[in-house]
């Protein structure tokens, strides 16, 4: 236990500059408060930094200050792993839930959000700014080397245009089992609905352009719902 | 929209006496709470009991008052869906966290909670009210028939002596695909690590009582690692 608290694992994203062997940069605000506040480190300690393109740069800490962190970078640890391309379709939802829906997303491996107005979503509006550092703490601390793109909120009837494979979550007990709708799907998205689930009209009109995939019998809440769609993807086209 | 704004649904667990048609019953307290002044339900609207032994009943309101709701029971519908076997062995996580666990948990069909003090778990008590509390309230949302049962601590050593057959989810890497793992295991019981995961010794000592699965390459959060594990059960074991 005493060297596990004694090593500093900090991992952050950093794409203010792009970065290469031997160059100095400087964390400010929110990222110094966190290295020398939160974690307490210390100069010559290491900080990881995944900028998105090339992996997870080792750097050191050169000299804390009030003012910020001054980094060294030293080298390039491991190659670059780019997530699979997997879209999240998710109707809006109240933040609580959309945070831990971001959190999880990331977790699990989705490379696109895509926020949806439908029929029953109980909030209209989205804050993708509080998203897209819901998404990079996530990533963080999960040990991604990208963040998922949040983008911005589009109608249910609109989907049809998107490129991705889409595959709805419909507990109306009419999907079909994960193994059999998702075999074989590529550039896959998946459409979760808000809690008390797709309108009729919805349902109907998505025939035209979706799949449809049953969770099981209980009625799940949109974050578990997401987790569940997402293990089964995971299982079943990205493995 | 109209419709459904107007048809009350209201689902509760009650088993303060066994119920038969015919038989009247009053709500007290926060269930009567519920239906009176949460849901808003006036006489002559039904309301859903279940007991987790005969399934769901149907009851109509005959009385509403400050004392209680005054229910008759209708009839049995629909013939009780016992959830299969499924232990979920959780090490002490705060209680913010345990509370997403008990209701994910419940909503992907576990049927006993078993916590567990390992060496990085970050509290040392929980409590068991509170947990059954969010199983009833999980279970009353999702539709299911019974509740899982919440079991007093015990030691990380002590699971050799359960009955269940464990799968240990580990997030070294060392763990097997789900799909492997899981194969033909009857009478599961998975075992889900801290923030931190589990100590080397406890990995160690637990090869000689668990298989091992892995959750992929990304580190989980508590509650995205059951809901994911729980996932692949629903796959591999139950389906």
């Amino acid at each position: 236990m005493f060297q596990k608290k004694k090593q500093v694992k900090i991992r952050l994203h950093y794409n203010e500059m792009s970065l290469k062997e031997g160059c100095s940069l400087t964390l400010k605000g929110d990222q110094a408060h966190y290295v020398r506040d939160v974690m307490r480190a210390k100069p010559s300690d290491a900080v990881m930094l995944f900028d998105g393109t090339y992996g997870d740069w080792t750097c050191i800490i050169e000299e804390i200050s009030r003012s910020g962190v001054l980094l060294r970078v030293e080298a390039l640890s491991g190659e670059y792993m780019k997530t699979p391309d997997l879209t999240l379709c998710i109707s809006l939802i109240k933040p609580d839930t959309m945070r831990s829906v971001v959190r999880q997303a990331t977790e699990m491996g989705v490379t696109v959000i895509q926020p949806v107005l439908t029929e029953y979503s109980s909030v209209r509006n989205i804050n993708i700014q509080k998203c897209w550092k819901w998404a990079v703490e996530a990533a963080e601390q999960c040990c991604r080397q990208d963040v998922p793109v949040i983008k911005e909120t589009m109608g249910f009837y609109d989907l049809r245009d998107l490129e991705s494979q889409l595959i709805l979550c419909d507990e109306t007990g009419k999907g079909e089992a994960p193994a059999r709708v998702l075999c074989g799907v590529e550039n896959l998205g998946i459409v979760i609905g808000p809690e008390g689930g797709f309108s009729e009209k919805e349902l109907l009109y998505s025939e035209a352009f979706a799949g449809k995939m049953s969770l099981g019998s209980r009625v799940l809440r949109v974050d578990t719902a997401v987790v569940a769609a997402l293990s089964y993807v995971n299982e079943h086209c990205l493995s």
